[in-house]
């Protein structure tokens, strides 16, 4: 082992910090996350593999595992169930034959736009516990420092795959409300 | 519901950031601890309630189970399970006699004292991968954010313990430092 410029307490104190924190947070986003999708019927993971497919207009198995941080045979074990249900559908990609792809049906596109809608049907505390963020500097904390040690863990692709699926959001409800703008109802929209 | 003055846009996006930088980040605290605590024949559950006890210098069943973010039941269960193999022991307290409290026996804290000496024969991405913002603002980030969003979640009693624990690693570390520098040999022990 090489020598280390940080002491063992310094380590203990971080690695303190840092476990009870992401814990916590998990936690809580995770509690938030099964009483969202409860009424569906869904799993997390099956949850986040429709999640990750609507916000990557299809993805490879592989990136579903790394994005979605699970085993690339869970990935695909509740990628099949989900096709099962009418879902999700697979295929193959003529530029890359290797790998196996997922998108989701029109059903499993109905079933994100559905569960967006009711986003608000059930409490999110860490949306409510970034408030008070959101309050001093007039938007959502960005939590750049988490995203730096994750960039470091995880490398570039998981931020890409990451910053795509913003990029997503954000057109989506672009559209949306250009939709909305058109038939004229736009102060209901959100 | 009340009015709300964040879009639905500005809650998706923020959702998106915090459940997939949450769930990465756990996920390699996750991987991290259970390669260290591998060796001891302990689940993270077990090794998290032996690690508060010996912050806290012992602790009632419901900080554990507050600070440990499990059930009550999780931590009274596997609290029994370490009393079993002689790490732990129940008491009660004259001055609180409706909660139990946990503490480590002898066997327990010398077990905690050799894992933390051992931290490093295990791999901590969370560590390596925080190192460049070390490099950057000369210490380990301290997620400040993060830490307002838990406040706001778990309210000020577990922000309190988290801070009584860092207490705890500072005196123990300062001791440890005293007691070695006073055996003349400081420039070995960290």
């Amino acid at each position: 082992m090489s020598e280390r410029d940080y002491t063992l307490k310094e380590a203990m104190m971080f690695s303190q910090r840092i476990g009870q924190l992401s814990k916590a947070l998990w936690k809580a986003v995770e509690k938030d996350w099964q009483l969202w999708i409860k009424p569906y019927d869904l799993n997390i993971n099956e949850h986040h593999i429709l999640w990750i497919s609507y916000h990557l207009k299809g993805a490879s198995i592989s990136d579903v595992a790394k994005f979605g941080v699970m085993h690339v045979s869970t990935a695909f074990n509740f990628s099949k169930k989900l096709e099962e249900r009418g879902l999700l559908s697979f295929s193959k990609r003529d530029t890359d034959k290797r790998n196996t792809y997922v998108e989701l049906t029109d059903k499993g596109a109905d079933l994100i736009q559905e569960m967006i809608e009711k986003y608000h049907d059930t409490p999110h505390t860490v949306i409510d516990g970034s408030l008070p963020l959101r309050e001093l500097y007039g938007k959502f904390p960005e939590f750049m420092d988490v995203m730096a040690v994750i960039r470091n863990i995880y490398g570039n692709d998981f931020m890409e795959i990451f910053e795509a699926s913003f990029k997503n959001i954000e057109s989506k409800f672009s559209e949306e409300n250009h939709i909305l703008e058109s038939k004229g109802k736009t102060e209901n929209a959100l």
